[in-house]
């Protein structure tokens, strides 16, 4: 947790040791706020305090703002979701006991707001069962404070990371967020230009967001596209994978200082306009790009190769739409194993 | 359904129309069973039926054969899971009005099952409101029928396929218990059988069940491997992209006519054993692969080329590794954007 504090900067951090059971570890943050080592330096004790779980990393600052809100008002609150299966007692012997009407129930999930004084009262008060078995700090507020929780309606990416499908959800909803956006870049030549136009319209059409630039311009465009957190470059160039053109991007992207959260997917596109039907690829070529993509690995940047050949108008378009689908799927698949390979649109 | 049922050969299906509620839909179907057009026919009336939710797709033999063993000796019987989060009830202003203990409840999952006797007369008494309202099968049984369900552990596939993640879950379940097995083919020539052999340990140093045979063999070996599910297939040949064999080998999977629930993945390996470090890919070579692999994506078998150029002792291992892992890159992904695609291990 240090390391990463470190890594991305954050200033008003504090890392409090965990208990053997959440409701103590959550007891256990509450109290940083009223010891006095801290009060009168990082840490203040605040009106109102989020309670989260690391295990539902998709929460929105939409959610978080309506729990705050709620929790000033009525003193506590907490996101809700609709039941997805009926909630069932069962008796001693193992049957069913009766079940619950699935309507007039909810999930209780994260994250919850509360105001200080209540949250940190209803801890006081807790009992050592409380600590020990309980889970659910609306329960706590209600029990000790008299404080009736607002609940407040989430989305469903609230839900909570628990099984092995949960890992894969999340890794897809990741992948898919990353592949919003693509930033492709060409130098000014015509039919690098030619190409790179089709290609930004290509993607426009699929619901991609594409954004062109070229590398000749100032750096404060492609500045302001690394903060626009874009994950996924296409460089396009006529000479035989451009690793100069392909490092100079890295560079920039280097010296934005920006953390990368997520690797990057950098493509290498070689348009081929030579008139020679019949052309190869040369062992050379490949190994070139292979090393390139893994010394670029180290600094989690992927990177591909895509060759595409130039043709006449007619065949161009189609050309460039094979090699838009192959840049969506490298983008969506993050593919670590793939890297360093030569693509043929 | 009825295009499902006849294409792969289902005998003993019947399709009856659902209702506007899943409690109408389930009494159609169990209505079914005691209409006189079918019951001396294709259906009789069990002792034991089953009832399963199509969003649930992982469900297994075992869990089907417990709650049938325990309806038969209770009456009903029905899955169960642990709860993931608490479950609250809400009081008329959206505000908490009371959490249930998580540990007193459970989940209730599919599949259940039934003495038929029991559940038909549970649905015979029901009330419009029921039908329309209800969603809990074990409810009606313990309402009309006097009879408690035994609730059975269910395992953590059982759930509900409900939000897209739950479909990015499923995919990558399925995907993952496709890529468990793969089938190594090689000739009988020495380089070839040797990389063969290098490639089957190391697949099965990675858990995976690697089978090795070789062309030449008799077909009713690689007839066992088709029918035991087998979705995955390397062929080694020294040939430049060797599409005849591979072909052979696409003529025997379609004459064993076993339904292909899922796409084959088939990777055309090269061995390059020339002397010539620098050799080089030819266009003719990269189009024929993306043709043939054209053509093969129409019987959902995807095809994808992979290079390995044999060299000395000391590197082999390490050429193979590098096959091994672009290989299950390939299996695991089942990306049919890159079928025809060369790779170079």
């Amino acid at each position: 947790m240090k390391s990463i504090i470190e890594k991305y900067g954050h200033k008003r951090v504090v890392i409090v040791k965990g208990g053997i059971t959440r409701h103590r570890s959550i007891f256990n943050g509450l109290k940083v706020f009223v010891e006095n080592e801290f009060s009168n330096h990082l840490l203040q004790k605040p009106e109102v305090v989020i309670i989260h779980d690391a295990v539902r990393p998709f929460v929105e600052e939409d959610i978080l703002s309506k729990v705050v809100m709620a929790a000033k008002e009525h003193g506590a609150a907490g996101a809700i979701r609709p039941l997805v299966s009926t909630v069932i007692a069962s008796a001693a012997d193992g049957c069913l006991d009766h079940s619950l009407e699935r309507a007039r129930y909810r999930a209780s999930e994260m994250p919850q707001a509360f105001l200080f004084d209540i949250i940190y009262e209803a801890y006081q008060q807790c009992t050592d069962y409380d600590l020990d078995y309980g889970t659910e700090c609306l329960h706590l507020a209600l029990k000790y404070c008299k404080t009736n929780a607002k609940l407040v309606e989430g989305t469903a990416d609230l839900w909570k990371v628990t099984y092995k499908r949960d890992l894969y959800a999340a890794e897809s909803i990741i992948k898919d967020n990353l592949s919003q956006q693509v930033c492709v870049i060409t130098d000014v030549k015509e039919a690098v230009a030619q190409i790179g136009f089709l290609l930004h319209e290509t993607l426009k059409s699929q619901q991609i967001e594409a954004v062109s630039i070229s590398l000749s311009k100032s750096d404060s465009h492609l500045q302001n596209i690394f903060s626009g957190q874009c994950y996924n470059f296409v460089c396009i160039n006529d000479k035989k994978y451009a690793i100069q053109e392909a490092q100079q991007l890295v560079d920039m992207l280097e010296k934005s200082n920006l953390p990368l959260l997520y690797p990057v997917v950098l493509i290498l596109m070689h348009l081929d306009i030579s008139e020679n039907i019949s052309f190869s690829i040369g062992i050379e070529e490949l190994t070139r790009i292979k090393k390139f993509a893994g010394e670029m690995k180290k600094k989690n940047i992927l990177v591909y190769g895509l060759l595409i050949q130039y043709k006449d108008h007619l065949v161009l378009q189609k050309i460039v739409n094979s090699a838009a689908a192959l840049i969506m799927a490298l983008i969506k698949d993050r593919n670590p194993e793939l890297i360093g390979q030569l693509l043929v649109a």
